[in-house]
């Protein structure tokens, strides 16, 4: 009996990265190291498997245990592949507190698991850049983070026609609710959890939710019109709220520094009621048929605090993940030929020179950073150039007897078809 | 009641990259990638989690339940954390097999988890650099990839006295085995059996079963003296070997290149006796502290077999973790000053200057590709320097209210503590 063959496709919503896809994700990742290290971020790692338990202290345990992987070692120890970077990296700042040099800015770019059904732009494994700056309680923090994931986005060649960030502050959102409704911190979280959901149930529930909280008619027209408001005339509602100053300090900033153009104010960004604590952004696509938010940040104290009592280090940051950002740079044709993969030579084979000629050859090559391979196999010399067309070389080195004799070499540009005769002591230079 | 606090440790055996961990990785994997692609290898990646039956089919269902992280997901799919790449290379070649454009010269650098106890040089999540070539028979292959390992720890700055690759011959093996014991080939394995163990048993316990199997003293000790042989000595005792003349043309052409330096035969390397098919070989540290094998690899034929009925694509690669590499090159003092990061520049800010002064100057700065951040935070001008020097920042910048009018700023290197007045217009143009 045949042994049944195993299915050779990846698990669901998991990926396999052939060279083609492994070229695109090395430039995508390329690109933001540069960025982000430009800006004097620093890049971290953590590992793949973590304590349920940090998830499950930020999310609730239900909700961890159904959205990860999770299993239990044999030692007992309930433990998820990480959904997520944030609870992570507030281990690591917890881990060495005393000895790190505030404030941090780090980085990551790490894979991830969702326990979801696949769908567009929501796979099970992706990855994911986090961007975060530990200890600098100030707005000065948030411009720099919101800076940076616009140099990430120009250093693909995105501009401001292709994308905008939409800013809120979340103090300032309890702060107007409060204001408008007359009521206490409380009365407007109430209010908040309504307004959170507004985009998500019909207008009528809406209203008639506000209703039941005791609100006028027109003070949900009031709130309405936050909506439309600019950042000047929404902060103006309520000018001593801490969370106005933010947003006046920060779209200052952003004014001065020639950011604005990428930024717009937007009292419908609010994400997450129960995690973050000040500014919060999201980035929009702006292609028509792709007009949705991207990634998105923000404020967030202490989650440090989870780690080491009395832990007060404020965060600011964001996540953005690779499918997302992908499916932007191909709606906006930012993604470059990655079949052109400049100067890549096959050293071609023949029958009459020993071997050995063309392996050294061709190390002389590689070590002078010329990416060169010599052709494994003995196939005619027809079959060799197919291999070099289809593997995206740039040229070929050809050396018979005739060449070997002389010391040189014949190369062929595969792409102008113009031939040079190069002496083979000069190979290296002729590619510099 | 206060919330317990949850651990700030890595789970058992896993380890956190801190940004100076991560320096050290990047280094190791930029250097890697650098050589390989200068070889022409491709990198490709697969999915962290795969089908359990894909290293049952491989190793055994009990083997791969006990080493591997594994559990059934919510669709009673049994999953498991890779615990290694060649299965997952051998689907995605079965997967794509007809597109591929043959000999595949590919390689990964990916994170793998086995499940075991923790100790030097293994841990339970470690990265490993993965080498293979698909689609070649012939000596070639192997070369090219003995070949490459020596470039991969050439790039690091090691040299012939560092480490020498040992290589063997798995039909060889069988063959001169068989033709010492004047045996089948079922009686040469059952040999071979033995002899793989040899280093794990006493010396009795090992002639005691070659005994058993009807081999008299003199055959035992030509076997023994296997050990202390050239190849040409080794391969004259059965020169019609296909293993044989495989050892020849192998190390011949290793002579005539002159990787024969860097490499040595050892008949005392087996490896796994029932997946390696031909080449055998094994890269030993030969720091006296240190003297061991590293890591190795091989030729295995028809892995793709698993996947796709009567495929014969041939493979021959190596894998390479992390942490073995780490050692090696501490070991040989081959690890960089991490900490000098060339050009850093911190801009430094003051009360009397706009803060959006120093965000536009910096931002000019990262943009022309200066690494620059400004100061986050409103710290004396000690704390700031203070905060530059244990950033591994190289300069200061320094813009008072003075300097702001004059439309310069004063750069200092904290290396040299050097100062220069330097045109606000030209700063990018100094660090270049």
């Amino acid at each position: 009996m045949e042994t049944p063959k195993l299915s050779a496709l990846p698990y669901k919503g998991t990926r396999d990265f052939y060279p083609r896809d492994m070229k695109l994700r090395n430039w995508f990742f390329g690109r933001v190291r540069t960025a982000l290290e430009n800006a004097c971020f620093e890049e971290y790692e953590g590992p793949m498997l973590e304590s349920l338990e940090l998830y499950a202290a930020k999310s609730g345990e239900e909700l961890a245990r159904e959205q990860t992987y999770n299993f239990t070692d044999r030692g007992g120890r309930d433990l998820a592949i990480r959904p997520e970077m944030t609870p992570t990296v507030a281990r690591m700042v917890a881990g060495k507190m005393g000895e790190l040099n505030y404030p941090l800015k780090w980085f990551s770019i790490a894979n991830m698991y969702r326990y979801e059904r696949p769908q567009r732009g929501r796979l099970r494994e992706f990855w994911q850049l986090n961007v975060d700056i530990f200890g600098c309680d100030t707005y000065e923090a948030d411009l720099d983070v919101i800076g940076s994931a616009i140099a990430v986005l120009r250093a693909y060649g995105a501009d401001e026609s292709m994308f905008r960030v939409h800013i809120n502050n979340r103090r300032f959102f309890n702060d107007v609710i409060a204001a408008i409704c007359n009521t206490d911190s409380e009365g407007a979280r109430r209010v908040s959890k309504v307004v959170d959901r507004k985009n998500k149930v019909t207008r009528a529930a809406y209203e008639n939710a506000l209703v039941e909280l005791g609100l006028s008619e027109e003070q949900i027209e009031r709130i309405d019109a936050l909506y439309a408001m600019s950042v000047a005339e929404a902060t103006a509602l309520c000018p001593d709220s801490e969370g106005a100053k933010e947003l006046t300090a920060l779209f200052g900033a952003l004014e001065k520094t020639g950011l604005a153009r990428y930024c717009t104010f937007d009292f419908g960004i609010i994400r997450g009621l129960d995690y973050y604590t000040g500014t919060v952004f999201e980035v929009f696509d702006l292609a028509p048929e792709n007009n949705r938010a991207m990634f998105g940040g923000g404020r967030y104290d202490n989650l440090v605090g989870l780690f080491v009592k009395n832990a007060k280090i404020s965060g600011v940051g964001y996540g953005m993940g690779d499918v997302t950002l992908e499916n932007f740079l191909v709606t906006h044709g930012l993604v470059p030929d990655l079949d052109n993969e400049g100067t890549k030579v096959l050293v071609t084979r023949f029958d009459d020179v020993p071997y050995e000629n063309y392996v050294t050859l061709t190390a002389r090559l590689s070590e002078a950073g010329v990416r060169a391979s010599v052709y494994l196999g003995t196939k005619k010399f027809g079959k060799q150039i197919d291999y070099a067309v289809r593997g995206n070389y740039s040229h070929v080195v050809i050396m018979g007897g005739d060449e070997l004799a002389a010391g040189t070499v014949k190369v062929k540009n595969l792409a102008t078809r113009e031939e040079s005769v190069v002496s083979q002591d000069k190979l290296a230079e002729f590619f510099a």
